[in-house]
C-alpha cells in the first residue's frame, strides 16, 4: 500500500519546504507537489505541520534489573515521544562472551514496538573481549560499545583498558562511547560526605563536581587519541567537561558529545526539593548549576554537543529511589525520560527559539543516526530513506504528567510542565504507530538494525565537520 | 516538458543519496526512486553523476568599465563553471538615486544567461539615500548595500556613514556587506613604498598587510554591533581578519564571512613572479603568505566562513594590468574568476578532502542563498525549488586554460592546474545551458531576482547558526 | 643631612623586608641592618610601616581651563595622597608650536610641590609637528605623546594623522598615549539621545557603549602595529577594552595599559543618582556595569593591566557639572582623585587582598616609572634611586570627605568611604613633603623631569614582559 | 669578618642598579653608594659584572644508586654553575617511616657544599603516611612532596592515593609537586614497541607522547582543584602540557610549573643521534620536537613557567646508559645538568635576549624560594637575606665540555656549546665557594634548610599572582 503524507512543512537537517511524501513498502519513494494519487492511496492530510524525520535516542537503558520499562512498554513510550529507533545499551556479564550477551538482549528486544540497535557496555579486557569486537561489528552490526570511567564496583575499567579496548575498537569500526567521571575520587568524597552525616539528595551532586567530570572526558579524550581511535562522550552535563570536547575537536580529534534533556531544563536545585523530592533527580553526572543549561544550549547551537539521549532509565520511585531515603549514595542512579526527551527539546529548544527546526532534526535525528552508521537509511526525509516519520502540531500543547505517560514510573520529573508542539502521528517504516495521538502500534514489529562501521575520516566522509 | 534526471546522487548541503529528480516549468516537483515517466518525458542518465544544486556566486563585478565581460559572456561563463545565479555589484554614480542607478543596471544585466540580483554599493550617506534604502528592499528586493572602509578617492566611508547606513540598512531588512581595509593608512603605506622606489607588484601586498584588514573587519564588526545590524564581510584573505568574525560570533553578532577561491588556492609569492607575471595576481585585499590558506579551510569547515564569491573582475592584461607595469599603484585590483570558483573548489576541497560534498554545496549554493534571501527558491534540490541543477562527473577532469575558457581574459590566474570533476550539464530552472560540457544557454532568458529581506533574528529563523 | 628611615617594612614591586633606608642628598645611598648613626642624621622611626616607592601618577591634567586645581593645590593634593610625581598632559594649541606650548607649561607648573613631567597632547599633524617630535624627546625629555580618537572639536585626529605621528613617535623614541573611543559614531550616539530627549547623566554612559571602546582600542593597537611603534591606552575602562590589549599582546605588539581607580571601584549605577548627584560621576569612558570592576582587577592581578592613574580632572559641581543638568552632553567631563588613587588602591587592592603589596607598588611607581622613561631614578626603593618614599600607616584609617581633601573641588566622587590605611609621611628627593599626615612641603621645589627615550625592545631590555 | 662587593650591577627579579653589597656574617647587612671601608674588610671589585641572587635548582636527584654524583660531588658542580641551594628528592622506601627515610637522606646529605633541602617523594597511601605528613612539615621543614603518575614498577600512585595525599598535604601546608604522565597507557606503548622491534633510542620519545604528559597534567591540576591544594607540576616538557597549566591558573588554581633546561635548547630530533650517542639523551618525559621551545620560552615570559629545574641525574654513559643500547626501554631514563642550568638559561635566555636578566633571577632564584617556603632567606640580594651571591662575568665565555665539567658523568649532553656569561665568583652565605672560576668551597658546608609552609592563599600573599 502507497501512503501520501500531503502538504505539510518538510523539515530536513537543512531544508524546510512544503510538499507531499509518498511512502511505499516502508520506505521514502517520492517527495513532490501534488503527487498523483493512485486508487487505494491512504491520504494523510498535514497542512500546517512539521514532518520530521523519526527522533533516535542514542542513550536508552530499558529491560534492566529494578527498572520497570521492558522493551515493549518503553519503545511505546518512546514513540508515543515522537521517537522511532533507539540503541540500547547492553549490560555485561563479567566473564560471559560480548556475542553470547548479546544474544540475551536481543531476546529480550523481541517485543520492541520500534526499530532498536545495541551498544555493548564492556567492563573487563582479555584476549576474548578484544577477540570478540570485529566480530560484534561485522556479523552483528553492533558499532559502538561503552566504557565507565566510574562505579568501581561494577563497570569501571582502569586507564589501560580504555586505551587497549578504544584500540582495538578503533581499529576493528566500532565507535567508543564513555561515560566519563572520575570513579576513584568520587567514591572517596561519597565516603567522606557519608562520614560526616551528608546524606540528603543533593550531596549526590556535592560529591560529583564538576572538575571530575571534565578531568575524565580530557582523560578518555586524550587516550582516544592515543589510541587513534573515535571517541563519543555520554551525557554531557556541564560547561566545563563540554569545553574539554571543543578542544579536543580543535586539537583534531575524532570526537562527538551528548547531552540529554535534563542538563538543558532541570538543575541542582531540584535535588534539594523537600520531603526527598530530591530523590527522584538523582542521575549521574548529577544536575548542576543552572547557569551550565546557557552554555550547554550554545554548545547545540555551535556544534560542541552533537546529540541529544535520554539516558532512560525507570527506576520507579516507590521501592526504587525510596531506598536511599536516608542516604543519597543508596539512591539508585537515573531519570525515566524516552518519552519527553523529543517535545522537551522541541518546546524549550524550537519553540522558545534556543535552536532552528533543523537543527533539532539535526541533534534529535540526523547526527545520532550518522554517528551510529544508521544514515541515511535513518536520520532524514529523504528518497530512498526507512519511512520514520514523526508529525507534529506545532499549535497544540500537552502538559506532562505521570498519570497520562506510557513510561511505566511512578512519577514524570518534568511533571506539570506544558509544552507547545504535540506529537500527532508517528511512522515507523511506514506503519503507523501512532495516530491522532494514540498509540497503535503493535509490540513486536521492531526490527534490530545491523549497523555501519565507523572509519576513521567519518567526520569527513559524512560532511561531519561541526 | 518534464524532465527526469536519473538515478544521479543527489546531493544537498546534508544530505546525499541516490534519486531522481523530475522537473516541471522550471520548478524541481519531485524527487523519487524510479520515477514514473509518461510520453514526451526528456531524460537525462546521471548514473554515477553528482546532482547539485547550482552554484550562488554572490560577488561579481559584471559590466564595470575597463573590464571585459558585460552580463552575456560573464553569465557564460559562470553557467560553464557550474553557476546558476549571480549577485553583482552595482557600482553607485555619486549624486545619482539608488533607484536609478538600479535601473540602468537592470537594463545592462538584460543579456545574462543565468538568474541575477544585485547588490547596491553605497559611497554616500545622506538623506536621500536614507530615505531610498527600504524602497531597495521592498521595490525592488535589493536587500543588500556594500560599504567600502578603503578607496578614498571613489567609494570609502567613513566611521559616522557607516553607522548611519548600517542603522538604516537593519531597519529596513538590508545586510550590509563590508570591504574591510583600512583605506586611510593603506593609502599612506602606498604613497611612503612608492616614495622609496618600492614599485614591483609584491609591494601591493606589502602595503596592504593583513594587520588592517584585521582592524577594519574589527571596525565594522563593532560598529554593526552597536547599530543592532547584520554585517556580512566580503573577501576574507587572512587568518587574522577570520578570528575578528569569529569573536564577533562569541560576543553575539549576527556576522557573516565570505572568502574567494583565490584566497584557498593562491598565495602571495605569485606576486612575485618575474616579468610582470606578478601584476596579473594583483586584488585587494591581496593575496597573503600561504599559511593563512590552511586556516581558512578550517574556517570553512568549522563554519566562521559561510561563503566563496569569486570577486571576478575581468580586468584584461595588455592594456589592463600592465597599465601598472612601473608602478604597482597603477596596477588595476581585482582577478577574473568566475568560471572556476565551483571547479577549484571542487577539486581542492572535496577531491583533496579538505571539506566534505555537504560542506561544498553550504558554502557554493545553500549558505549564499539563505543569507541573501533566496532560500529555498535558490540553494538546494527540493520539492519546490527552482530547478537550477549543476551535474559534475568526478571521473572526468579538466585543465583551466585561458585558451578554452569564456571568460573574455586574456589570461587565467589558475592557467594550467588540472582540476579533477568536469561540470558536465548545468540547468537553470529546468531549461539546459550546460551539456556535455558544451554552452547551449541563450543570451536574455536570466530573470532578475527580487530577494527577501533579512529579519534580526535570521541567524536562527533560517537555522543558520554555524 | 642624612636621614634614616628606621626598621620599617620596605616594600618594592618583588621584595619585603625589614630595613633601615639612609638617604643622602636626595638620594637612597643606602639600606641596612642597624645603619650606623651618625652626628646629625634624622632618624624616623618606621616599625610597623609600610616604606613604599612614592606614587606616579602618569594621568593629570592640572592647569587646563574650567578647572580648580593648579599644579600648586594639586601637586599638595597629590603629596597628601602618597604622589611624588606626576607626568601632566600638556594641552595642544593648534598651529603653536609644541616646544612653544610646552615651554607655557613648565612656566605654569613652577609652583609644584614634587616633580614632573610632561605628555603633549597633539590634535594635528603636519611638517612642523613631525619635525618637533624628536625634538621634544631629545630636547626636552618629553618621551610620551597623546592621541584623542574621540572629542571631534577639539582633539580628535584621524587614522592617518594618527599613524603619521606614531610612526614618527616610535621612530623618535617615544611613547603614544591613545584616548580610544570612537568619537565619530559616539557623536551620532549622543546626537540620537539628545534629540529623542534623553538628558539624564546616566544617557552619557549609554550613549559611549563598551564596544565603541573596545573598537578604538583595537584600531589604535592595530595601526601602532603597522607603525611599528609602541603604544599606551590610557583609562581602559572595561573588560571588553582590556581584551583587545591582551590579544595584542599575544600578538606580540609593544603596548601597555592603564585603568583608573574610578573603574575598579565605582559604577554606571552612580549616575542614576537622584537630584543630579549622577552629573559628578561623567567621565570618558563613562563608569560600567559592575562586573567589570573584576575583570579589571584580574587584569591587574595578571599583568594585562599595568599601571593606574588618576585622571584628576579638577572640574567644579557648582558652576562646572551643572552646565549639564539639563542635557548630559553639556556636562564637563572627568572626575577629581589624584590625592585618592594611591589610597584606594591600597584599600581596595591591598587591604581587601585582590592584590599583594609588591603588585601594589608595581602599577602605582614601578611600572609608571619604566614605561615613562623614569626609572631607576623613580619607581623603586634601591640604592641610587632617587629618595621618594610614602610610608604608610597599615593599622590607622581614614574617612574620604571633600571637607578634609587639598583637592580644590567642591565635592569627592568616593565621600564618605573609609580606607585602611594611611599616608603618614612622604619624601620627595629626601624632603620631607608629609609628616604624621600634615602637608609641610613647599610650593616650587618639585624639578622638571627630562624622560628617556622608549626604546624598540624596551620590553624585553627594561624585563616587562609581564 | 665584611666583605663588601663593590661597583657591580646588582640584579633582582625586579631592580637593576649599581651599588656595593655588604657581607656580615652570612648575611646581606646593606646596600649602598661607596660603602665606608672598616679595617679588615674584604673588598671584591665587581665593576662591569651582574652581581646575581644564588640559583636555587629545586629539581635535583643527588646521592640515588646507579648514578655518579653524591652529595659532595654534585653540590660541588652545583656551585661552578652559579647554583647555592639545591632541593633534592628523597627516594622512598615503601612501608618505612617517612621521617625515618628522610633520617636517612639527611645524613647522605651532610657532605654537601651548599645549602640544601628536601622534597619527600611518596608511593603510597596510608594511615601511617598521612600521618607523618604534618610531621614532615611541622618537624623537618619539608613542605613538598612528590607524587609520580608514571613508572608502575616503582613510584607510581593512583588517583585515589593522589587526592588523599594531596589533601592531606594541603592542608598541612604542603605543596605537591606532580610528575605527570600517564604510565599505565605509556607501558602499554613501550610494550607495544618493543613487541614490534622498535628499540632504538627514540622511540623512547614516540612511546611517551605529549597527549599523555598533557592528559597527566590535566588529570593532577583537576584532582587538585577537587582536594582544594596547591600543585607543583615538575618537568613540563611541551607546549600541550603547559597550556592545561595555563587553563588551571585561569579556574584559579593554586598552581605553578617547573620546565628544565634540556626541554628549551635541545629536542627530539638528538635521540636520533647515530652509533647510540642518542641513547644520552633519554629523560622523561622526553625532548620534544623543536617548536615546542619557542612556546617554553614565551611561558617563561608570560609567566606560566615559573622555575626551572635541572633534573639532575648523573647516569653514567658506559655502564649506565648503555644498558639499553639494544633496547629503549633498559635506558636508565635521565640526564645531568646540575651544572649547566644557570649558565645555559644565562646565554639562551638574556644574551640571546629571549627573556631580562630580571626574569632571569625570577626562575632561576626567586619564584624557586617563594614556592617552596625559602623566600626572603633565599632569592633575593636584600638587606636580611642570607649572602647567597653569583657573580657573572657577561664578557667572558666559556665552552661546555665533559672534560672539565665537575659533574661525574662521562658525558655532557650539550658538548661544546659555547656559552657568553661565566660565573666568576659564588658566594653561600658569605663565604666564597668560586672564585674566579676555580672551586674553593669546603665539603660540609652546606646546611638544612628548613622550609616555611604553604599556605592556602599563597600565590596572593608572596605576590606570585603571575
Amino acid at each position: 500500500m502507497r501512503t501520501i503524507i500531503r502538504n505539510g512543512t518538510i523539515v530536513t537537517s537543512r531544508d524546510l519546504y512544503q510538499a507531499d511524501v509518498l511512502m511505499e513498502d516502508g520506505i521514502i519513494t517520492g517527495l513532490g507537489k501534488n503527487l498523483k494519487i493512485e486508487d487505494g492511496d491512504r491520504i494523510i492530510e498535514a497542512e500546517g505541520r512539521y514532518v520530521l524525520p523519526g527522533g533516535i535516542d542514542v542513550h536508552t537503558h530499558l529491560g534492566i534489573p529494578d527498572t520497570v520499562d521492558d522493551f515493549e512498554s518503553g519503545t511505546r513510550a518512546a514513540a508515543m515521544g515522537g521517537i522511532t529507533t533507539i540503541i540500547n545499551y547492553v549490560d555485561p556479564v563479567r566473564g560471559q562472551s560480548l556475542l553470547e550477551t548479546l544474544r540475551v538482549w536481543k531476546e529480550k528486544a523481541m517485543p520492541s514496538c520500534i526499530d532498536y540497535g545495541f551498544h555493548s557496555i564492556i567492563n573487563e579486557c582479555n584476549e576474548r573481549v578484544l577477540e570478540e569486537l570485529p566480530l560484534l561489528a561485522d556479523k552483528e552490526g553492533v558499532t559502538s560499545i561503552k566504557l565507565f570511567m566510574a562505579y568501581k564496583e561494577t563497570n569501571m575499567v582502569n586507564d589501560l583498558q580504555m586505551y587497549r579496548l578504544m584500540k582495538k575498537a578503533g581499529e576493528s569500526g566500532i565507535l567508543t562511547c564513555v561515560h566519563a567521571e572520575n570513579g576513584d575520587v568520587i567514591d572517596e568524597l561519597v565516603e567522606e560526605a557519608v562520614a560526616q552525616g551528608r546524606l540528603a539528595p543533593i550531596y549526590h551532586a556535592l560529591t560529583r563536581p564538576e572538575t571530575l567530570e571534565a578531568e575524565a572526558v580530557n582523560r578518555a579524550l586524550r587516550i582516544a587519541e592515543t589510541a587513534k581511535a573515535p571517541v563519543y562522550i555520554v551525557h554531557v552535563s556541564c560547561a566545563d567537561a563540554m569545553n574539554e570536547v571543543g578542544q579536543a575537536v580543535e586539537r583534531g580529534g575524532h570526537v562527538y558529545a551528548e547531552t540529554c534533556p535534563h542538563y538543558l531544563v532541570l538543575d541542582q536545585s531540584y535535588l534539594e526539593l523537600p520531603d526527598f523530592e530530591g530523590g527522584k533527580y538523582v542521575c549521574s553526572p548529577p544536575l548542576r548549576e543552572k547557569w551550565n543549561q546557557d552554555k550547554l544550549w550554545e554548545g547545540i547551537a555551535s556544534g560542541n554537543i552533537h546529540t541529544i539521549g535520554s539516558d532512560h532509565a525507570s527506576i520507579p520511585f516507590e521501592g526504587g529511589k525510596t531506598r536511599g531515603r536516608n542516604n543519597f549514595a543508596q539512591i539508585p542512579n537515573g531519570l525515566p525520560g524516552i518519552e519527553t526527551t523529543f517535545p522537551l527539546l522541541y518546546h524549550y529548544g524550537v519553540y522558545e527559539q534556543r535552536v532552528s527546526l533543523s537543527k533539532f532534526v539535526e541533534i534529535t535525528s540526523t547526527n545520532p543516526a550518522r554517528i551510529f552508521g544508521l544514515y541515511p537509511k535513518k536520520g532524514t526525509i529523504a528518497v530512498g530513506s526507512d519511512a520514520d516519520i514523526t508529525i507534529v502540531d506545532p499549535a497544540r500543547s500537552k502538559v506532562i504528567s505521570h498519570r497520562t505517560q506510557q513510561q511505566g514510573t511512578d512519577y514524570n520529573v518534568y511533571e506539570g510542565m506544558e509544552l507547545q508542539g504535540a506529537t500527532e502521528r508517528v511512522f515507523s517504516r511506514g506503519e503507523e504507530l501512532v495516530s491522532n495521538g494514540l498509540f497503535v502500534g503493535k509490540p513486536g514489529r521492531g526490527q534490530y538494525l545491523h549497523r555501519q562501521k565507523i572509519s576513521p575520516s567519518d567526520a569527513l566522509k559524512r560532511g561531519m565537520i561541526k
